[in-house]
């Protein structure tokens, strides 16, 4: 008697260049390469001539082709759950009104709270489900996701749960509650009363398992720094991970609140001051560039680009996709837009866009091709790495797996 | 005997809003409308109320459905047949090097020159598919191709004929001369031997039926307005219409010297003159917009859009598509770039990619909704036209038509 051969891999993909991140400087880059997995997990990262065996013995499944894999992508700041759009503010703006204008005008981001209230789940899902789709279709294997159009209990929780139903998709999904958004109508005048009650509903969100972090937009024309940081105690109270909308409009100081609660990342960033980038590189609290809004709202003034890489801040790059200033569907794009804007070089913004987002989200198990992290890759034609920051537009994803899986 | 019913047209789509584009300013719009086509031709334009039958008397097709459906999408500029790519060089220019530094370094369009000379004609169509594929998926049914990655008789008709086969996509192609794009090695320090050339080529590929336009780089790193007229006046001896790489980087008065020859637009024209714009004005010459070479190069003078305006100078928009300065596969995306750059309006943007860019090839029969012109439309899944140029990412289109045909 013989013992019959049964493969212990899943799958394998032969001939293809591997940009696996797994170093701290430089793509990391393996020609010729394969790339194996069982389960949600991968088996071999290295070069096809150092595979034990014939790939048709150690996998079930030998795909031969050609292109580059890289981790796959992780969007690590969305607000893609919402319903309606606003593209006529998008005109309004072209005539010259600007987002605090909006803002305080009773339009902008209250109309896309009153679109969002107005739908139910199902509806809610059927409006996110492209745009998550459309993430994917571009590489994206992890999501985050942000609450903020509900703005009370039950429309907040109705966001959340949208959220976590687009796991449906076959990818990872992070939710962050960000009741502390913007000030409904219902509490005008009463700010400090809205972050009570946003601290209220806190814990029975976190009990229905709905809460992976929590969030605030901190800025003159959102929450204070004081209300900001009792949000925070909150969140600390419940073990739950904090990150901040920081220093996008300017410096009160955001960056450094959110470092000081040991925060996953402080987000925009473009006001944040020398002293907020120290505090920032000794909690490890991650940057998450946004050029998305920086490209729409047409900011000029730049994050501390050279502050971070000297102090070793780690930047992240997200699509920061919303109605309002960032109606981007693409972490592609947000990238291109990394490198044009920012002059990030292509390998940070896809370090940006992977490694760094994931830490960005509190995960140390996916960002990176290494055995043992998530099988989560995306699978390019490509010549070059740096043509994933190059290109505006097409179709440059050929596959796209999650923990195994092929979602696209 | 009673005569058999034969419905007379072939397809007809009902239930949409449709921006016609076919008044002096706005969308045009009409709500609950009807669009309907026979062969070619578009044989219904209006409300559905207003059919003179049941549809499905009418149309032997008959789809009925939500959205907005848009004149197809015509790309007036574009160089999107070439071998390799050039993310290295982007890579450079992150770096701090500007293009001009590049090209004179011998880097640049010349390594796609050497790219596009060595690969076959199948390669090279291969190689372009992608591309134009991408285009059309994003709306596009006419698509203008450049030459002038060849810039020897051979390579140049090489790619024409390239150009020519991409109508296989079932949209049409229009095709421009532009060997001189650049000088190739083997005329440095000869350019004016080079032009000769270039004029010598010119009548054996119009007489293959190669050539719809005749184009230059007027610019000091590519050709003098002296050689640009002498190659206008070879064009204008063979009934050929000329067109024009004009005031980029700086005012050589190229986009006058277009006009003068009747040319059917001047491209890029940041630079241009208050003089010139007056010269385009009388000739009727479009001003062809390139926001994605203005974006990637990071540019900030921008063209004279006012003075478009006050004179009445049609502004078209287009991707500019290629590897060095503007590697968009995506006319939407050059419709944003162009409100976010240079503050066009969505409705300015949307007429410049069909209305006024058929006109920059001297099209007429296409560019809007009208009963009579070619049945080249896209149907989208938007709820205003706005979002046509608010969106970065995703796909919004759900089917495309180019005369009369499902190309998507
Ligand atoms: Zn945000
Ligand atoms: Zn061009």
């Amino acid at each position: 008697m013989t013992a019959s051969t049964h493969p212990a891999w899943d799958g394998i993909v032969l001939g293809v260049s591997l940009a696996t991140l797994d170093s701290p400087q430089g793509y990391a880059e393996i020609h010729d390469g394969a790339l194996a997995w069982k389960g949600d997990l991968l088996t071999f990262v290295g070069a096809r001539k150092d595979l034990p065996d014939a790939p048709q013995r150690l996998a079930r499944e030998v795909i031969e082709t050609k292109g580059w894999i890289t981790p796959g992508l992780v969007d690590c700041h969305t607000h893609l759950v919402f319903a309606g759009d606003r593209a006529r503010e998008f005109e309004l703006r072209l005539q010259g009104a600007s987002y605090e204008d909006i803002a305080r005008a009773g339009g902008g981001i209250l109309s896309t709270v009153a679109a969002t209230r107005a739908a139910d789940e199902s509806e809610l899902l059927r409006q996110s489900l492209p745009r998550a789709h459309a993430l994917i279709t571009d590489g994206v294997t992890t999501l985050e996701i942000k609450s903020g159009y509900g703005l009370d209990f039950e429309n907040e929780r109705k966001m959340l749960r949208v959220a976590r139903r687009l796991d449906q998709l076959g990818i990872g999904v992070r939710t962050t509650y960000l009741a502390a958004h913007a000030l409904p109508p219902e509490y005008a005048g009463r700010s400090d009363d809205y972050i009570d009650a946003a601290i209220e509903w806190l814990p029975r969100l976190h009990h229905d398992a709905l809460v992976d972090a929590v969030d605030a937009f901190c800025e003159g024309i959102g929450f204070s720094p004081a209300q900001t940081r009792k949000l925070f105690e909150a969140a600390r109270s419940l073990g739950l991970p904090v990150k901040l909308h920081a220093d996008q409009l300017s410096d009160l100081g955001g960056a450094a609140l959110a470092a000081s609660f040991d925060g996953l990342s402080a987000d925009h960033v473009e006001h944040t001051s020398l002293d907020s980038v120290r505090a920032m590189a000794a909690h490890g609290t991650v940057a998450v560039l946004l050029p998305g809004a920086f490209h729409v709202l047409r900011e000029t003034r730049l994050p501390p680009l050279d502050a971070f890489r000297e102090h070793g801040v780690a930047m992240a790059v997200a699509t920061d996709c919303n109605p309002g200033t960032s109606p981007l569907q693409s972490l592609r794009q947000a990238m291109q837009l990394a490198c044009t804007h920012f002059r990030l070089t292509p390998e940070e913004a896809l370090r940006g866009a992977t490694v760094h987002a994931a830490r960005a989200l509190g995960l140390h198990d996916r960002g990176v091709l290494r055995v043992g992290t998530r099988a989560d890759f995306a699978l390019w034609n490509i010549h070059h790495p740096a043509e994933l920051c190059y290109w505006l537009g097409g179709r440059l994803a050929q596959a796209v797996y999650a923990g195994g899986h092929r979602v696209i």
